[in-house]
């Protein structure tokens, strides 16, 4: 699965210094899907992070001449080639000996290394072999970084190409030895290299069950904003996000190149609910019952317990999430939540009238303050042409009446199930913030597009 | 993170039909490092299975000239070049613009994406604008392949490079929309370009709740056997995997290579609830319910309402789930599971009576054949020595009586409340069809590991 992360980890550093930089991976088992290629996500974070510019990642397998193309071309073009694996003891560990044919390293033991792994072998009463010696060897001259978690240590040596001075890192593969080695020692050596000459700074604004093109149409021009300050737009399942960028020489700088980005964005979207860098939505609703006094009750068809599970996701939900009821029949609807017989028959279980019963009858069983309720058609049975698979109704209740919406969602099931959880946290959102799109009551012109 | 995978896998794909095939990801945002790349992994898989050599992964920006670059040196050397990323409606989503440019394609109208495109804008009321319809363009005789759960369509065109004819294919993105357009669309589209000359069989052998350790001791013989038929373990949190991998000349002779493994493994886990391919414990407890004409309902504390989330991802679990209660206070336990107040103020909320008492509630409110309750602690914060973060009571109820299991499990908040989930389906599962580890009455020496 793609991983999405927010980028505030930037918001901390790095600049624009014009350094190029690539990252090469090195592994048949990546080639044949054997392995998921974590290194080159870290590696991108890490480089953001110093200011270099990442302009390609690749992945190469065990083949030297294949590994040499690549690394003469990476060379040429870039200021810093990263390789990560093939560092080890094996016969298909090539990385070592390619790299020295390609730039005429001479290769000698470095000794605090040859040491480091006698003491490790003595430790797991192993013998030296010649295989495993070869870990020890180095270009002369070069930095060589310990590996805490393994053999391998890292090289970082400087290279002649085209008259310029180029870099190389060889980084073992394996994460828990890249990434300890990379912070203690690799990261301060780059930092040496290429001193931070400005700063780096990112938001993420972050808008729930909105479609993409949506989002675009209305920031167009903004995302086609030349650096300093730039913009992107990421969708996922029922979230879009726009990704602010800002490079300047000081951080005061940088911020205000972001934030007159950011208050263009939100000029444009007046009332709609945006959540920051690493906010989610259920967040926002804990942080906004929290300050109000005020709990919450749930009362779930389609979703079956998703909304629950979401709303106690956030630490300390205990403090306004009183509890929830999933009916998955309609029997359970009239127990539990006095849904009316002549409503489930008169309009159906997935309908405005049904949902608005249940999320009343939620407040009243729990004794909350606010319910949300949602009944629908997940799919992949159970659709017809009225009431197709997707169409989900959404209401939430409070002490001033209760209101609902209609949505129709698409994907499989468990996306049509998380994008209503999310639907009804952002109804429950905007009541409680007294913002949000047009306030529905029930009927189709009411439709809100996911 | 990388999730690591038998190298065996390699020993054991691909027969090899002699074609090169290069997959290039387009987008900023990998460069950058804000999304973990998957897709490179997921389409290597898939070449394996066809036996496409994969030669190299590369990633380049949302940078027409670099990706030009790319394609035109990719089309060189490879016969079949893979985009992923760069198909939607967005000023950045360049690759089907530059693509054409590189290989001279005509793009007109594709019809029925076109109209695939305007029936969804339809059903979610939004209109077609220029942006989106330019996701309904494809080369004049490509073969353009749907997506059903998104706009822009997967395209496969042939271009001649060198003499050559070559094949580019341009997939979408997102996973969920990349992964069942290749399944359905195009793995028989690439399988009809280049037959296989042998076959491949693989099956999954998954253990729910169980360390790594438990498993790979008793199998540890056939981790290490040698192709045709070889066996990798993978470890995800609350799940171990066994891959058993078999290839011949023929489906017969693939198929009996590996249920031979799979009987021996089978014979060393006696009784014990092993999940085959891509079966989830939830499928599981469905047909079990579905086979027997039983109805279940759930009561959850810490999980809010997950395990009723998971019950109701089944396609299907109407038949079957009657519903649930998220009881998320100790006055909702009383009222509307009959918990007694005694037992709360007794023994604690988190504790094998009140477990016991709720999955009783619950079947008794519901009018259910069987019933589970959860109930535990979270985290981070509400633990104490005698009642630690990750504590969680387990119990499930039927005509027979009520039993429990007390576990620890380790992890954040989310995890936690995944594997008590996940440990609760088991125990259903595990009552249902009368297999399972020793039947815990309750009591501390019954506690669980995971």
């Amino acid at each position: 699965m793609h991983e999405c992360k927010s980028l505030k980890y930037v918001e901390m550093c790095a600049i624009i210094i014009g350094v190029k930089a690539e990252i090469i991976s090195v592994g048949t088992e990546i080639l044949v899907g054997s392995i998921l290629n974590s290194n080159q996500q870290y590696l991108s974070q890490q480089c953001a992070h110093l200011g270099l510019d990442v302009y390609t990642h690749s992945t190469i397998g065990d083949n030297p001449p294949r590994l040499a193309d690549a690394l003469e071309t990476a060379l040429m073009r870039s200021d810093l080639v990263i390789t990560t694996g093939g560092l080890g003891p094996t016969a298909d560990d090539i990385t070592l000996k390619t790299a020295a044919d390609v730039c005429g390293f001479l290769l000698t033991r470095h000794q605090p290394t040859y040491a480091a792994i006698l003491k490790l072998l003595n430790n797991k009463k192993s013998k030296m072999t010649p295989h495993i010696a070869r870990q020890a060897l180095a270009p002369a001259g070069a930095s060589v970084f310990p590996n805490r978690f393994g053999t391998a240590p890292g090289i970082l040596a400087a290279v002649l190409r085209g008259g310029e001075k180029k870099y190389l890192l060889l980084l073992p593969g394996p994460p828990r030895e890249l990434s300890p080695m990379f912070e203690k020692h690799v990261y301060p050596a780059l930092r040496r290299l290429w001193p931070n000459r400005g700063v780096f700074r990112m938001r993420s604004l972050k808008f729930s069950n909105r479609p993409e093109s949506d989002i675009a149409v209305r920031v167009d021009d903004l995302l086609n904003l030349k650096p300093p300050v730039t913009m992107g737009i990421y969708a996922r399942p029922g979230e879009v996000e726009l990704k602010i960028m800002s490079k300047a020489p000081s951080a005061a700088r940088a911020l205000n190149g972001l934030k007159r980005i950011e208050k263009a964005v939100l000029k444009r979207f007046p009332g709609e609910i945006v959540l920051m860098d690493e906010e989610t939505l259920e967040e926002r609703l804990g942080a906004l019952l929290m300050r109000a006094g005020k709990t919450l009750s749930v009362a779930e068809s389609c979703t079956g317990g998703a909304l629950g599970s979401l709303i106690t996701n956030v630490a300390g939900s205990s403090g306004y999430f009183l509890g929830g009821v999933a009916a998955y029949q309609n029997r359970i609807k009239s127990d539990f939540l006095g849904v009316s017989e002549r409503s489930l028959k008169k309009y159906g279980a997935v309908s405005f009238e049904v949902a608005e019963e249940m999320a009343e009858g939620a407040r009243k069983a729990f004794r909350s303050d606010f319910a949300a309720a949602i009944t629908g058609i997940a799919g992949p049975g159970g659709g017809t042409a009225q009431k197709p698979v997707g169409l989900v109704f959404i209401a939430a209740a409070s002490v001033r009446g209760v209101m609902s919406r209609r949505h129709f969602f698409i994907g499989k099931r468990e996306d049509i199930k998380a994008k209503a959880a999310k639907a009804a946290l952002l109804m429950l959102v905007e009541i409680l913030s007294g913002k949000g799109r047009k306030q529905p009551d029930h009927g189709p012109k009411n439709q809100v597009r996911v």
